[in-house]
């Protein structure tokens, strides 16, 4: 094949920040994707319905498109049932980080002890509010996705009618974990597709592939690669993408996030193309997402096609993934 | 105790470089330590005799002591008997390295059959010449150090007389082999006995902390805390300290090393008085490694005090382990 069709892409988990980054990326996204669930961790937090609406406006007029939907999200506290009343038609979802897990994470929550969230998590699960999860522990780096397995399990099994998404997954334990709750849902990160802790740390040290929570083993890799290159029917597309300014992302002591906004369609074909699995490549990108939150994305159709296209070296502040290097695949166009 | 007072202190495993860093790192270990296992992987790396004596004497000059003894070390590669002899009064190891692993080690060995291995290590055997060894294979990066396990076990049984050291070891697969085969030895970091994984990426980035091999799991730094605080006496300090200038560290995909070379006492104090183990610090820093090596070195004294040390931001363009922290011991004064 040598052009590719996507209809209505969708990126389920997305950092557009604020203000002057904000306008830097929000196009860069709003170009190829249909739509896309925005991530609440600002400074301060997106934690009320004017929060959200004045987010939600701040991101259209950053657009230069008007056929792009961000889907809000409020950044998890215990709320009460009558606030979720009050804003369910404003947002997509809820998203819950454990406190001090990742960028803007501070007022995350301490625990994930079930009685001071049940009232939230049942009025979420009545009204039809998904629950989107940061699912990492405080404990070693390399350990934090698998030992929060039991959280899933807590919050899935207490909760069996509210739809839990574990945000980027990166474990092979993860996966498991998809198929044994109905409740369960998942976002993968393209970059998680490509990279392990080695291209991390293995050779030089990379800051621009430092993200949370960060590349795993191979065998993780290929478990991931697993369920997306067969758009198993639980997992969606969810980039992760992440704007840090290039000075802040190489100096000493870097933030978490790679940005693969404007590059991360071009990088799935390359990936589902080299395992023969382009023909899931819809329902990876779209597809799942749409059946699995219930969203109806306007018409948009994102032509690539097999054309060497050299990834900038910078966009605004801002260094992406593969950084002047060639990819295979290039837009074409978008109808 | 508010005093120690250490003998000779050897740090025997220890990156010099050359030109204008040498002039500014050498003083800085010829101050506390009597001597010095010096890495032979220049830029070219050291491999003759020449380059022996003449490396010898860049660091003398380098040095502002008299009291000071750089055991020099040849770069591996297949040395015949004849040259052997004829170089054996000038050095007192030869380092090995997997091509690749670390800084400057392309030139190293490309695998490690024995077979063309066995003429020169025989002769080393024969000869008395240590083998110092870079202990990592070229796979996952945490799994490295273990994966290189069964090439110790290899030379060791093969060449039962020639004194084997496992450098700068980061795990607990290490730290097991020490006592299976009787002409194995290790070097510690000190690095490697206060950080893991989580303190290199498991917050923020820090570059200053990225060394080979990487720093391990939290039970891989239990492992090396026992057998350094017991001063096992098959073990002896390496400080493996390694200067990259700072610009050269901080940008992006920067290399690999942890510069501790004049912090290195005072933080050794600090650890071994944690666990009152103080006792054991002499054997730790300098016993065990003349016995090991057979090295006499001349007399010092360093005194430490336990008075507050503000670590220096910088030494000349290098940047320190712990730079602006303050430490609870200082070097009082050297005899």
């Amino acid at each position: 094949m040598n052009t590719i069709s996507l209809m209505m892409p969708l990126d389920m988990h997305l950092h557009l920040r604020d203000d002057d980054m904000l306008k830097v990326v929000a196009p860069l996204t709003s170009y190829t994707f249909s739509g896309a669930l925005v991530m609440p961790n600002l400074v301060p937090p997106v934690t009320t319905k004017e929060m959200v609406k004045s987010y939600r406006h701040r991101i259209i007029e950053a657009m230069e498109s008007d056929d792009f939907e961000p889907y809000m999200t409020l950044f998890y506290q215990h709320y009460s049932r009558e606030f979720l009343e009050s804003v369910q038609d404003d947002i997509t979802a809820i998203k819950i980080y454990p406190s001090g897990a990742t960028t803007n994470s501070e007022g995350g929550v301490v625990s994930f002890d079930i009685e001071p969230m049940r009232e939230t998590l049942e009025a979420m699960s009545d009204l039809g509010i998904i629950l989107s999860v940061h699912g990492e522990t405080n404990g070693f780096v390399m350990d934090r996705e698998a030992e929060f397995m039991s959280v899933y399990e807590m919050l899935a099994s207490n909760f069996p009618k509210l739809k839990i998404i574990m945000e980027h997954i990166t474990t092979r334990e993860a996966v498991e974990m998809l198929d044994r709750y109905e409740n369960l849902y998942a976002t993968v990160t393209v970059h998680h597709l490509m990279i392990t802790l080695d291209d991390v740390a293995g050779g030089m040290l990379r800051p621009h592939l430092f993200c949370k929570p960060i590349a795993k083993r191979p065998h993780d890799r290929e478990a991931l690669l697993k369920i997306a290159l067969a758009a198993h029917p639980k997992v969606m597309f969810g980039s992760d993408s992440a704007p840090h300014p290039k000075d802040k992302k190489e100096s000493c002591g870097c933030g978490a996030g790679v940005f693969t906004a404007p590059i991360a369609l071009q990088l799935l074909c390359e990936i589902f193309e080299e395992y023969n699995a382009l023909d899931n490549l819809q329902a990876f990108v779209s597809d799942n997402a749409q059946r699995i939150y219930g969203i109806c994305p306007d018409y948009k159709e994102v032509v690539l096609i097999k054309h060497d296209f050299v990834v900038p070296q910078m966009y605004g502040e801002v260094v992406p993934m593969r950084a002047g290097e060639t990819l295979r695949w290039s837009i074409e166009r978008v109808d």
